[in-house]
């Protein structure tokens, strides 16, 4: 495909674009968001740095839209809808395994350290990870209240994120070792629901 | 002081401790830990490093015990009894005001950085300070179960510090801002309490 081609059809097919994204993360894993390079890029997925930013922008925004893509936390959860929160949670936990929530763990880990020296880094994740996924979990929990599972007014509402970012958190620096879905499953039990008022079983 | 007056008296006073640790901060907050030396400790507290090193064994035992003398909710958690779990809780809170919170947390996110290259440092980290305040933790919760506050068998009981730890540092991913006093206070009432199943008036 020619440059000219991709400008005017102005949007990579699905397939590419997941192939791209499988490719930014491999270097994330193997090099680091500092030592990452659009040249890099371009070069492991055999397209111009032309087309990767006209297409993102830039390493920044190619980053934080790779990472969402692979997130099962991030893409897909507008799909879950069990009938009842805990089952939406629970579903939502087990779209990972322990091993690719294991890679995922370290892959954060070592993005929240590269968002300190970057500001655009940051800038994108706010904008394309953390607040669709605020988001996400509002419609969820909106659908709770909708069905009367937790209290329009119950004040642990607003901290839904807080509580689920903190497990796996605390999680890798408490305890060591990375969330696995026991540990998630049992935490969801034990605190988000009963915190929301919303039925354990 | 001579270095064999201390070595004779094995223990240095509270005072100088505190002085020592303080300084230690300083440096922390200025340099980071990888850019921080013995050296450096020395000259700003007038010791000799020998001194140091036969006090603390090292550079990350100094460290680990520095953060833990300065940390509110380190030391002195075991003064804090109330008589209730709200109590409690909302009183280990109000021991630091939001300055202090604010430096506090940036604090520690640099060390949870430093940690990631330095093993020596995650290990005292565990031992001097992450197993004392879960320990402390433990105790506070006991008083409660002791108290027919919270169930025994209550499963919130051991994400305790996963609850409390996940507050502060989601706060400062998500919200990105340094958690205040009035972001723990109303967190511990909709979260911590509420899963616990511990009274909130």
């Amino acid at each position: 495909m020619t440059e000219v081609a991709t400008a005017r059809r102005s949007r990579i097919t699905p397939e590419r674009e997941a192939e791209l994204y499988g490719a930014v993360l491999d270097l994330l894993r193997e090099v680091g968001y500092d030592a990452l390079t659009m040249d890099a890029v371009a070069a492991r997925t055999r397209s111009s740095k032309a087309t990767l930013y006209r297409q993102w922008g830039g390493k920044a925004e190619l980053v934080a839209k790779a990472v969402r893509h692979s997130k099962p936390g991030g893409i897909g959860l507008e799909e879950i809808d069990t009938g009842s929160l805990r089952g939406d949670l629970h579903a939502l936990t087990l779209r990972s395994d322990d091993c690719e929530m294991e890679q995922n763990s370290a892959l954060m880990r070592g993005l929240a350290m590269a968002v300190h020296g970057n500001p655009d880094l940051l800038q994108a994740f706010r904008e394309h990870l953390i607040e669709p996924e605020i988001a996400e979990f509002h419609r969820l929990l909106q659908r709770a209240v909708d069905r009367g599972e937790v209290a329009a007014d119950n004040p642990a509402s607003g901290f839904m994120m807080h509580m689920m970012l903190g497990a796996f958190v605390a999680r890798t620096l408490l305890d060591e070792q990375p969330p696995t879905q026991a540990f998630i499953l049992s935490y969801i039990d034990a605190v988000v629901l009963p915190a929301l008022g919303a039925p354990v079983d």
